[in-house]
């Protein structure tokens, strides 16, 4: 017999099923036993009354640890006195498939932020509860939503190698390791090899996999291996082709976890899945500067770039005005932006970074894809071609115009669900002072 | 006017239409231009009399290199004297978007064996070929069909780890490096943690991500950093389980890619996709051991494994036999498989090879998932189980029977298009001796 969820139990009633899943609660009564069962999908209780025919049932309840996993075949009856759904399983059997040891390292039900250090050592354990386990449910569906946008309009998926010979950008710290002899480095970035496959005429990829960090960084938002998902688009006629594309995309992934999640989230998050319906606002960084300085009185000491607080502004700012979670801010100034960034006529990057919810979560541009330029802005960079070799070559034979973007997919998932630190919104995490489990 | 790609050219007969793309040929006659246009979906001619209302396209054509990449907008007009689809472009605008130098490193249109290690060199320009390009087309079908069969059979997908403190199989070799003072590894396999995904109530994963080997292997079918499938499946009953999950998502996505890329591969690979129609043969090794003796008169030196002609022998037997492509081998000794394979009765593993057209793809099995005996078989591996201590955890506080699979994508991808050599069949290759680009 076929074992169901627990979420399905209702379409079983006075039926008999196979159910497995973890021990949850147990209370051991004089007339009677209830066993709370626990799978990814809910819980349901398991009722034994203490009698003759029981001696089996009541002896391996009697014995069973919590968290301990059970194998269980029974009768779904209905109950109006069981305050879980109503329901309860009469069992014929029950069979103990592992069990655990009595006392648990934590108390993992309650999320105690001063036990962080600890739940992190037994990630395991506290990825047991509820909210984690929607959580990495609802990423699953968020990134399949990404790649059926992508799919569906004609993208290629390539992985990019993570062994690399060289830095995707200078100056970043990057892991190194010994590779037969040769100095090797821990890809931070897919950029270059993206930018490859427009060479290569592969027209539109994307991408999702990890990009690793050395940065000694101990923030709530920085760790050492994040996921990235990463888009480019060949032929585009402006960098506003990649906003499109980027706003598109979301808005679909966006759609598809309120319907199917929705309901979940608000109950569980206590959060509101963003409205996409309107278009994401579009302003310059100049714009945004004298926003800032009027609206708000704030004039911030970087010139070039934004202040956390000054994205936190411009978010409350575009929420009040247009009803947006979101807000495109475009052509940023040189100085704060790579080299391969390409420039207009007043020497303003073709760029943007995506603000969600007071952070910003994306930067994309149009790369400088001439030959002679990028060389140029590389110099102006005090990078030496030379070091970069490999990559120039890529707009030697014919390379298209395009332009891409990339988006961590903790940074976003945090915003979407108001977590306030990635540690907490990511399967394993990994910082500087920690590499286990 | 939005571009359009030259697949869909038949649907705008008369119409102004634009286009992008790579100039393939050019041909400047007496009184004609013919400009071949490829974009990734096909090519078409482009016709430009020389005459004196042209003389701005004739001069851009007659300074053209080929594989510069060009935008184009122009009247699709029926020809029947064209070879190329009956239809040519009668164009009122061409701009160049970017110049080719006039030679190419070598000539990547015919696929040159003995300049195999030019065209890795030059793998941008290499990519260009039809075959290739298609070829990736076809690698994110196939994923993304695995994908949507995972998560409509309620898989979750995670995203493991890479940075690793331990190798997650003892004695394979991998690499090594500084992270913030301790020495991290870099992870050959997501094992540990799609167990551990097991431990936290999960209930069924899957992870499509990279692995990384340190071999110093220089054959046709090993390379260091590779892109794998990994399955992890909880409460199983046995590890038919396991395979009936790689079964059903194999004709899958054998499916798809027959439904959608069929034809072309044919067309360009000479291959017919393998029909999945049949159920795939389940045989022990001791039968298979038998089978090749008693059928081929073959007896290998190896007894608790086998070597590559026996593969090919027993994939030779089942198509004979069953018309089949695939075959399980079930219950290898426990001598050639890894600590963590359940042992049955008779002390064989509860684990299976899948063997693809000559070749094992996979390997799978039931976990062991009780810990004192996981701890017993670790000794028997003269593992010290001090060493492995952070995955001797996840047993401990319950876990469920559970079992999986793990398959390199580019190893299945050559042997759906019966390519010889893992070089031609992945994005950007990585080798001992290889680290560029």
């Amino acid at each position: 017999m076929e074992r169901i969820y627990i979420q399905d139990i209702k379409n079983y009633l006075d039926k008999e099923v196979t159910l497995q899943g973890f021990v949850d609660k147990i209370r051991d009564l004089q007339y009677v036993q209830f066993l709370i069962l626990r799978d990814r999908t809910g819980k349901v209780q398991i009722t034994v009354e203490k009698n003759e025919n029981n001696t089996v049932l009541n002896d391996i309840l009697s014995n069973l640890t919590l968290e301990s996993t059970v194998f269980i075949k029974g009768k779904v009856s209905l109950n109006e006195k069981v305050k879980l759904k109503g329901v309860e399983i009469l069992p014929s059997k029950i069979a103990v498939t592992s069990t655990s040891l009595p006392e648990l390292p934590f108390d993992y039900k309650s999320k105690d932020n001063s036990l962080r250090e600890t739940r992190l050592d037994f990630r395991f354990i506290d990825l047991r509860r509820e909210e984690n386990i929607l959580f990495f449910q609802c990423q699953t569906l968020f990134e399949h939503a990404l790649r059926e946008y992508y799919i569906r309009h004609g993208f290629m998926e390539i992985h990019s190698p993570k062994i690399a010979a060289k830095a995707a950008e200078s100056g970043a710290e990057v892991f190194k390791f010994n590779y037969f002899g040769e100095e090797a480095t821990l890809s931070q970035s897919p950029q270059f090899y993206k930018q490859m496959a427009m060479a290569s005429g592969f027209d539109k990829i994307f991408e999702i996999g990890p990009a690793f960090r050395a940065e000694n960084s101990h923030t709530s938002y920085h760790a050492t291996e994040i996921n990235m998902a990463d888009v480019e688009i060949s032929f585009i006629q402006s960098f506003a082709d990649v906003m499109d594309v980027q706003e598109e995309s979301f808005k679909y992934a966006f759609n598809r976890l309120k319907e199917v999640y929705g309901e979940r989230i608000k109950e569980v998050f206590h959060v509101d899945i963003s409205n996409t319906g309107v278009k994401f606002p579009r302003i310059t960084f100049k714009e945004a500067k004298q926003i800032l300085k009027e609206k708000y009185n704030y004039v911030s000491e970087r010139e070039d770039d934004f202040e956390r607080k000054e994205e936190n502004l411009l978010c409350q700012y575009v929420k009040e005005k247009y009803q947006s979670d979101f807000v495109f801010i475009t052509k940023f100034p040189f100085s704060a932006r790579p080299f391969y960034h390409m420039l207009d006529e007043e020497g303003l990057t073709n760029s943007y970074d995506l603000l969600f919810k007071g952070v910003e979560i994306t930067t994309g541009a149009q790369r400088e894809h001439r030959y002679e330029i990028l060389k140029k802005q590389m110099i102006e960079k005090e990078i030496d071609p030379k070091d970069l070799a490999f990559y120039l070559e890529f707009f030697k034979y014919g390379c298209p115009p395009h332009g891409g973007y990339g988006v961590g997919i903790a940074r976003i998932m945090m915003q979407i669900f108001e977590i306030d630190n990635i540690r907490e919104a990511t399967f394993i995490y990994r910082g500087p002072t920690r590499l286990k489990p």
